[in-house]
């Protein structure tokens, strides 16, 4: 196995190579908030909502079975955000197979700002270091699983997330090569931090919500963004007690909110009550992290507003077995 | 002696209540380093470079005699900056003196990026704590002196690296009542780290270097700076491998650099070395912070853009006995 390295350079181990048919590995993937509070496309955690994948490398034509989200509306040959992720795994180390065998059983809402499309990726290229492993080729690295995933996704929050589990810090450093580096760092999760996900019927497009979002911000909004993100690394490990001030956000929230105003209503309601809620992702979910449980009052508002919550364990990265 | 609240409320002991006469108290207070790299207004460091302040107070008129740096520059009565921060202090407890007979004996260089209007106001507040202490009112909480010097300062950045030392994240909270709350966290820093200050003899003025800033900036640069003040959270007290990433910023020292082109030119050159150098404050001074002392030949560059290489300890919060 590869040790983890710092700089996420992948091996090549010779154009070519196939895996034998017949290996197998699975893989657990857990969901994740990005975005969280101040921390646009930098702060992210893993939440204990699963997708179970299955593969089995064969000699014939890929399948994708699924079953749960996602069943019935995503292909089910090559073109399947798995298998592309997966293939991209394999060929990061110069492996390629013939025929790939997905079984998924996907537990995470789609469109719901819970990171399904990041674990999609984070699951496919686990599975490819899965079977990497199988093959006698060794493991990738989480840093190349962050980096790989980053390219797919543009933004590395989630699927770091994904990854390493817990709660990450994640960034991004431009290459002299136009090759942009996916960097993160795993948060040690003050014990105390409980997190509960307010799920609502409705999906949301990240795409369309990321446009609502202006070129130009006032410095003033940054500047305020600016030491609540520093805070949140600090609420979030050290002091659970200043989650509310470290989950407070100017930069993306407010714009986006005419688009979710059932999301907008949640989060200001909560807020109004003290508790430390943000708009999971992009959106719709809303996502309340601290040290109390939600009582019955706050799932009555939640209720009515269209939303179930569910309390969700902050998760261990990604599983591969 | 009245413990730390989360909340800088203060108390009052009863208006008109006067210090005795020939009480005294003495203070050390640290300099520090503010906006530190992407953390405009909310990350700082107390350095070790110390104002001492030695106050009895007296019957007559106040007296203030300044030796070292500010001698025969600033006012010795009643206006100077200590003396103004002293009975703020004082009345924050409901207390006054007649005279103040104060004895500065100072180190901290002025108008060069190290935080020395803040240490002269945190002086005075810590004074007046040393003061209500030995008058039996016990002491002002590091609460106090954090929201009492942010009123002063108008930001808490470098107030609050002296209450507290070491490395801080503040933040400020806009009060219903129009009365800003000035709050901070004390970093536990990784030993490892250690800081260089490039001071040079050119002083710079913090409200000329404040107006070149933009009132609009783009997302883009708010969302990389986000990210990296984050991570400096991480690489403050955990990672300093990742210091170089965590220090670059793109909101604050780009805008000032025409203003200051051998600052500009020192953190570029330590920084295309690798060095996580950053502008002090709003500058002259360069700040390096790092697990490697600084070389002779970095020393050389220094010398040759003008500035004097000092090695300096991260410090402890003020002092006062």
């Amino acid at each position: 196995m590869p040790s983890a390295s710092a700089e996420p350079r992948v091996s090549t181990v010779g154009a070519g190579t196939r895996l034998p048919d017949g290996i197998s590995t699975q893989v657990r993937v857990p969901a994740s908030s990005a975005n969280l509070g101040p921390g646009f496309d930098c702060l992210g955690v893993a939440l204990g909502i699963y997708d179970d994948l299955e593969v089995t490398a064969t000699p014939g034509p890929s399948l994708v079975e699924v079953s749960g989200e996602g069943a019935g509306s995503v292909p089910t040959d090559d073109t399947h955000l798995v298998v592309r992720a997966l293939r991209r795994g394999l060929s990061s180390a110069g492996v390629d197979a013939d025929g790939l065998h997905l079984r998924c059983r996907n537990s995470i809402p789609h469109s719901r700002g819970l990171g399904s499309s990041a674990a999609a990726v984070v699951s496919g290229l686990a599975a490819a270091s899965g079977l990497l492993d199988r093959a006698g080729h060794g493991r990738l690295s989480d840093e190349v699983l962050v980096q790989l995933a980053g390219e797919f996704e543009g933004h590395p929050d989630n699927a770091a997330a994904s990854v390493l589990g817990s709660a990450v810090v994640t960034w991004t450093v431009a290459g002299d090569d136009g090759v942009t580096a996916y960097r993160a760092r795993r948060l040690e999760l003050h014990p105390d931090i409980v997190a509960t996900a307010f799920v609502p019927d409705t999906e949301s497009s990240t795409s369309f919500t990321r446009a609502l979002l202006p070129d130009q911000v006032p410095r003033a909004d940054a500047v305020f963004n600016l030491s609540r993100a520093a805070l949140a690394v600090v609420a979030l490990t050290s002091a659970p007690e200043t989650l509310f001030d470290a989950t407070a956000d100017t930069l993306h929230q407010g714009y986006r909110s005419a688009a979710m105003p059932e999301t907008a209503g949640l989060v200001e309601a909560l807020r109004h009550r003290g508790r430390a809620a943000t708009v999971s992702g992009a959106g719709p979910t809303v996502l309340l992290l601290g040290t109390e449980p939600v009582d019955a009052e706050l799932e009555g508002l939640a209720t009515d507003l269209g939303f179930v919550a569910h309390r969700v364990e902050i998760a261990h990265g990604v599983q591969i077995s």
